[in-house]
Order: C-alpha cells, then structure tokens, then sequence
C-alpha cells in the first residue's frame, strides 16, 4: 500500500482509517465495518472533528451512571476494538466493569481475534465466547441477540460503544440502561440509547477513561445528581443545531 | 456471512453495501474503498436517499458538457465500477467517451480486475493499464497523477464520479473541465469541479446515461444554452439548504 501523502489535507482522518485497515488486516474488523467507520467520519466531519462541550456532557452522565451501575458490561466489536482496545481495557479496571464481545456480523475466529487483541492489552477476562453460558435477548433478528447469562443478559447498565439501532431497542426494551457512542445524532441507536455520546470513539473513550477516573472519587448522590441533570434528548437536539451550524459555516467559508 | 435481517430499516443501504463487500471480493474495491463508501452513505442519509431535483439539473449540465467535449474520458475506479460497470459501458458508447482506470491506492492487480469487470458488461478498450502510454498529471502527490498520454492526459472534460479533492484540483488546474459525483457539497473535490452532481452513484450514473441519451438529439447551441444556464455554487449552495432542511425535518420527526 503506498503512503499517505502528508499533504493531503484528511491526512489525520486517514490515519485512523488506517487502524480500521489494520483491524481488518489482524481478523477483527468486518468488511461492513470498514463502512461504518465511513459513516461516522462523515458526521465527525460534520460536527468539526473535535469533542464539543456537549459531548463532555453527555461524557459526565455515562460516567455517573457507569460507576453507579451494580453489573455494568462494556459491549465491544472489532471496530471499537480495533480503535480503542487500550482504553476499554482501562475503562473496565476503573469502573469496574465485565467486558463482552457482541458482533453484528457472527464468525467465531473473529471473536477470538477481538478477545486476543483485549488480552494483549492487560484484560484477563472476556466474556461471549463461552457457547455453556450463551442465552437470547428476546425481539432482536441478528446474530448480536446471543449474549452471556452472566454479561449482557444480566446487566443493569450496558455501554454500547459502536451499535446498531435494532440492539440498543432490544437491550432497552429488555430493562437495560444504554449508554452509547454514536457521531449521528438521529440515528435510531442515538434517539433510543438512555445516554448517547456523540463523538468518535478514538477521542471520547480516553475522555470517558478520565472522567471515570476523576468521579470514581464522588459519592453516589454527587454521582446521582449528575444523571438527574442531564437531558439526551437535549444534548440531541443541540447537536443537530451544532451541525446546521458547522453546515453554514463551512458553506460560507469552504 | 449472516443474510441481511430484512426487519433491518438500513436493509436497502446494507443491500448496495454488499455489492461494495462483494466489490472487494472480487478484488477490485480496495479497504479504504468500503470506508469511502460509507461516508457517502452518511451523506446520502442526509441527503433523504433519492436523487433531488438539484442532482437533476447538474446532470443535464453533466450530460450536455460531455456530448459536447472533443476527446472526453470517464476515470474510474474501484468503488464507482463495483456499483456501476453497467452504466459506465453505456455512458461510454453514447457519449462516446475513452474509459480510463484510475485508482488512489496503487495496486496493478486491482487494475486489472476493474478493467476485467468492465470488460465483462461489454467494453473493449479500457485505457490506465499500458505503461509505455503512461505520463503524469503535474502537482499531484499520489499514484493517481499516472495517467495515459492519450487518455486523461489530453482530454478536455474529464467525468470522475469518485473523487479526491487533490486530483479535481490538480486536474482543473492542468486545464481540464470537471464533472464529479460527489454527496458531500463541501468536499474540495464538490467545491473544486465545474459540474458537482449531488448524488448516490449508484442512482446518479443511470441518470446520467438517460440524460445523455435524450440530449444527444439535440444540437450544440441547445447544450451550450443548458451549460450557460448552470451554476455549480448556487447547486451546492442549494444542497447545503437541502441538508439543512432534512436535518430539521427528521429532528422533529425523529
């Protein structure tokens, strides 16, 4: 593959799109995937590829909640693996929280792939691979309804980081609270999930890891009043304005 | 790989994305291939996922610039051929038009199965893979600068459905006239060429190939009033609205 040329003006973009690539190269991400990360990168383009203010809210309210939760889970698959492996490692350590592996498009070997790359990065335990302790989230179509007895299916409180918007519907209807990284907005995943995080992975898992790290220190009616104080719908809807507003400036000054 | 569940609300956009998976499968999309695609997935959202009425006016524009041209030459590459070799053949033979391949990421086997696939819908002579003919584009840093001398070298209008913004640039500043597809209204590559169709390629190609088609009736004063009649920057200017707009309506609606 020829190297990206430094004068290319994406050529940050690019840079993380080469870790998807790599992903993919090492058998954890999906071809979809690739296609994914697409998408996110239009909105993060949309949105000024940095972390708004809103999303450091919204960062605060999924800490809380993480830290409050009694069986909080992280659910990962290779994109947000092949991203942040390093983050969701520490992520579970701080909090502390189960880590799952859940993909949309099944294959065994990709799991593996998934659980070796978070073992690489410290994690002793990944559970979703183990068929004796496989059950069913009720109402969902795809392959990502089979869950862990003692993970997902059990959880009060499930970080979703990258997701489909059938499964964030399925998990919330089940009783699950939802919290999820999504850069749209509108996205059925965003408009459903109880906290939605709309910035890209790569930036908002390292924020997530600090903003953890600094209220793991507060008590739980600090920690309550945080929740009680933040709208997602709210947070939603400024960044739809956010984007309008990216839209006419950029228009004007493109 | 798990079929498609067809309760999935995306089953249409994850249907034109399988001809993208199955566009690497056969070795002619590249990885960075299927991540482009999804940001003009995110785009195409956004643009409501139909071809507007804005798409139809720069496609007039398109068709009457290229029945006009002396020696025009539709580039492609992996992604716009995965989705349609079809209507690339067509477009060829009505206009007529050269074919060149022309690809980001070098890789002459990647080459060789575009030109392959295009073979296969009916085309006899795709130019992009004789390196005696091979020459360069000036000011242009990556493998798409190699062009063929009697191809994009010394062509007048120039159709590159699939775009960077290096190359439209680099192209229009070597003296050559522009028409692109492109869903994002504010990319280099939208802002930079003289005709920027809005539009899903998939959608926009077979527009292109009745519009061509219908306008090759008519004489050259007709086509030259239709390109006078065109501005490109109230286009995307008026697209820009048009997003805008969508993103208000589904905010409500959401």
């Amino acid at each position: 593959m020829e190297l990206i040329p430094a004068s290319h003006p994406r050529a940050k973009s690019l840079l993380i799109r080469e870790k998807l690539v790599n992903g993919f190269d090492s058998g954890i991400v999906a071809k979809e995937g690739l296609m994914a990360h697409g998408r996110g990168e239009a909105f993060d383009y949309l949105l000024g590829e940095k972390t708004s203010n809103l999303a450091k809210k919204s960062t605060q309210a999924a800490a809380a909640m993480l830290l409050l939760a009694k069986n909080p889970v992280i659910s990962v698959n290779g994109n947000i693996v092949a991203l942040s492996a390093k983050e969701i490692v520490q992520l579970s350590k701080i909090i502390p929280a189960k880590v799952e592996v859940n993909i949309f498009y099944a294959s065994e070997s990709r799991k593996k792939n998934i659980v070796l790359m978070l073992k690489k990065n410290g994690i002793k335990t990944v559970l979703g691979l183990d068929r004796r302790k496989q059950t069913k989230i009720p109402k969902l179509d795809s392959a990502r309804r089979i869950v862990d007895k003692n993970g997902i299916f059990s959880a009060d409180v499930v970080l979703v980081p990258i997701e489909d918007g059938d499964r964030t519907i399925a998990l919330k209807k089940f009783g699950k609270k939802v919290i999820t990284f999504d850069l749209n907005p509108l996205s059925r995943t965003a408009q459903t999930a109880h906290i939605t995080i709309v910035d890209n992975a790569v930036r908002g898992m390292a924020e997530l890891v600090q903003a953890c790290k600094k209220l793991s220190k507060k008590n739980e009616s600090a920690l309550k009043k945080i929740i009680r104080n933040y709208s997602n719908k709210k947070n939603l809807s400024e960044n739809i304005i956010e984007i309008k507003k990216n839209l006419t400036r950029r228009a004007i000054h493109g």
